[in-house]
């Protein structure tokens, strides 16, 4: 089978890699519109060639749009337009995206959007590029697909398998439940992050040696504020709604925090501790 | 030498098994209040014997006291006041709290306050009792050595050489420096992740599969959710001034983020993120 992968950064690449090696994907075409991205690509060989997004399309069995949400949404577009003007019946894409209540909704009209499967592999890490990309990235990680009932059955279990061989986790759900599920425990961390690594690095303006303090505790909360603008952007205002909903329960919490706090209420911080504490049996 | 352990929890535990290992103590003496604490840490051979506080302390060249900070001032001026009955010049003890003005300040006119050196290293996990002890856990981390000047040199040699045996790099401040900073890059951490948790676990009682989802990004901002009351409640409400300083500047920046969301104004979220990755030069 040819894949072909538009955006080879840390989830593209990493899928390439492991398509590749694992026996899926034959070949690997790439489009990439950053050419420094495009020769890092080549160089560690994620992809067998970088061409331009016709041509990929053209002469790739399965299409993976792999690039910021609100450019996917777009790209997505433009392809099932290219199955439609060529007959390419067989031809599948799938997007990787964050969000999906968008995605869905943009192409639900689609003449073409049977050979469309939605998904979002659950996996990733603070850093982007070609140079992210790593194997074994997807092991044992949840896969969602969105509104799978609107993919055609053989396009879908094709996807289905090759999430397969990444050895993903399938979930099915809506994509307005995907969005409000990943708002509560992927978008709101990130936000929680950034402002956390914000409200510190004002500090350091005034107190230089503050960072030498940091404990592994404070890099762990901290981690995810080294993630790009520029996949982040697009995943907060796509997903506005939800995001603002979690981030004022999340302001609640803390102002009841602080309130306990400002007034020496032990038993109200111990109260609030302690039912936070449930998360132990949930995260290990 | 003989070291009294006032505490064998995680902090506690943990410096009894390299101090031990490592040949610094021929002799570990426990303090344990806690009875299935003191039957585990026995066990585990945290502590050759564990013996009442006063025999501990008629018995120890060095006295650690690496308990929850509101009975930890309390336990300091008891063993200064044994040292006192005793005429007990040459023996030492030391704190291991996470907040250090209101122990320095109330020790500060005890007529043995020179063999108190007030101390904090900077190493744990989310984890608290004599099971969470662990080997190495100091290995390259900061201690901090609060108000040092106020401790015989004698003594203040002897305690840093003992943190040089746990690898551990000194760095010498105020107690009221340690109390600003360690609310900047420890104490304000553990706020957001018990928010965290409060916020989707509240969540949980609607959506019973929304923890399906959680990705590594997820768990490692929540990890320290874990965090015992029993440590956390005394800290926080210690060290009040200063962590309420840091929620407030903590949640103007949630609101800058929300209102920045809510506006769908591209620019200005990407303004927030890109100045929080500025946190990549500064944690690895």
């Amino acid at each position: 089978m040819t894949i072909g992968i538009v955006g080879l950064g840390l989830i593209g690449g990493s899928m390439a890699i492991d398509l590749k090696r694992r026996g899926f994907a034959e070949q690997i075409l790439g489009v990439e519109a950053e050419p420094l991205h495009a020769s890092a690509a080549l160089k560690i060989g994620l992809a067998d060639e970088i061409v331009p997004l016709e041509e990929c399309i053209d002469r790739s069995d399965i299409i993976v749009v792999s690039v910021p949400v609100g450019t996917a949404v777009r790209i997505v577009c433009q392809v099932l337009d290219r199955f439609q003007a060529t007959e390419a019946k067989d031809k599948i894409v799938i997007d990787t995206c964050s969000t999906k209540e968008q995605i869905t909704q943009s192409t639900f009209y689609h003449p073409c959007r049977q050979q469309f499967v939605s998904t979002h592999p659950m996996a990733g890490t603070e850093y982007s590029g070609p140079w992210a990309a790593m194997p074994n990235l997807f092991d044992g990680r949840a896969c969602i697909f969105a509104n799978s009932e609107e993919s055609a059955p053989k396009a879908l279990k094709i996807i289905e398998d090759m999430y397969d061989v990444l050895n993903m986790r399938p979930l099915f759900m809506s994509a307005s439940q995907h969005d409000v599920h990943t708002a509560y425990v992927s978008h709101i961390s990130h936000v929680t992050s950034f402002a956390l690594a914000l409200t510190v690095l004002d500090k350091e303006k005034d107190e230089k040696h503050i960072f030498d303090l940091a404990s592994g505790g404070f890099s762990s909360t901290v981690r995810l504020a080294k993630s790009s603008a520029d996949m982040w952007v697009p995943i907060l205002t796509q997903n506005r709604d939800n995001v603002l909903h979690v981030m004022d329960t999340y302001i609640e919490k803390m102002q009841e925090f602080r309130r306990a706090i400002a007034e020496f209420d032990e038993e109200g911080i111990r109260g609030l501790i302690e039912d936070a504490n449930r998360i132990k049996k949930i995260i290990r």
